[in-house]
């Protein structure tokens, strides 16, 4: 049994990890990879609305409208009392979506905070409950 | 009491926060929150100038010439001793500053580097000096 | 001797200081400093092909294109078994390249992805392989 702080400190590097891991799930439309970072029974409030984890996670089948993404996060402020199960995560990123070279269009680059709530589930973290809010929107011209 | 390499581990995770309450709190103009990371006799040195840390504060009332600003950081380098007082975080940015939809002009973006000597004050720690350099400014267009 | 489990969080606080470190060293031409990061007789593989390190140093050497780089980190991925003496570290970064104010040209703009192979060298860790992955590369004009 390890030191509580010791734990605390353990736990911290795990849930740091969250959203780097989602960030290349993501970005690499790895969705067995996503998948794992959610809760099943979770849900995702996104900026067109809030789904159960498995419409969420469908949504991402189908074509992409941008052939790239990079989601670059902040270090996410991390609230977590030793020894819980519980923890929330607040993570401002920077997401670039990318146009194909053969396509039509603006990229566009987003500025995002995602609020999630996690749990602990069999020793693993998984988000039980996200909240993303767009702080900001902007297409960038392709010259 | 903890083992010294515990107490250090922590207090980097305390110092690593840093940066992400100061986003927050500059973000919402969140005049308490930006104040708890203060120190109240310290000074923050900034682009246009050095300024004691209640003039600092006293800058941010008042209207915004942009509605919305996020400032994504990059992990703090952390200079901290086992068991010292006093740190010193150096931490790169980037920073967007948005106009409100209605509004004139470009949005701005910012690549910002702080510098921060930091000091444990009754079990926080504190920004005593604050060092800013803008590494580049850039005017975005908005489409 | 450390508890595993401290030394293990430790090792992780200097290898997470590596990529910081490296935008510092590289943003300012600190060649010094940049060759510290790196395992002599290692190789870093770039956009343009493979080098050996003492090769990708002399790259740096001569002008620059660009006068200000800002090289923004998310925290890396970090894989590192508890008392090894290697470890793999994948780092999201955006980069900003911004010609000086009297040279002609656009800014660029870089979404890279670096995936490091780290190992300890005489108790410090560095880079013996690099591989650097460029996600998207976008000219910024200047207005």
């Amino acid at each position: 049994m390890a030191d509580p702080t010791t734990q605390w400190l353990t736990d911290r590097e795990a849930l740091r990890a969250l959203p780097q891991r989602y960030a290349r799930a993501v970005d690499q439309r790895d969705l067995d990879a996503l998948a794992e970072l959610f809760d099943p029974v979770g849900t995702v409030e996104g900026v067109r609305g809030t789904a159960p984890v498995p419409e969420y996670l469908d949504g991402f089948r189908g074509p992409r409208a941008f052939a790239t993404s990079l989601h670059v996060f902040a270090d996410p402020l991390i609230e977590l009392e030793p020894g819980a199960d519980r923890a929330l995560l607040d993570s401002y990123a920077l997401v670039h979506q990318c146009r194909a070279a053969e396509d039509e269009g603006d990229d566009l680059l987003l500025g995002l905070r995602y609020v999630d709530e996690v749990v602990r589930r069999g020793g693993h973290w998984v988000i039980q409950h996200r909240r993303t809010e767009a702080v900001f929107s902007r297409p960038l011209p392709r010259p």
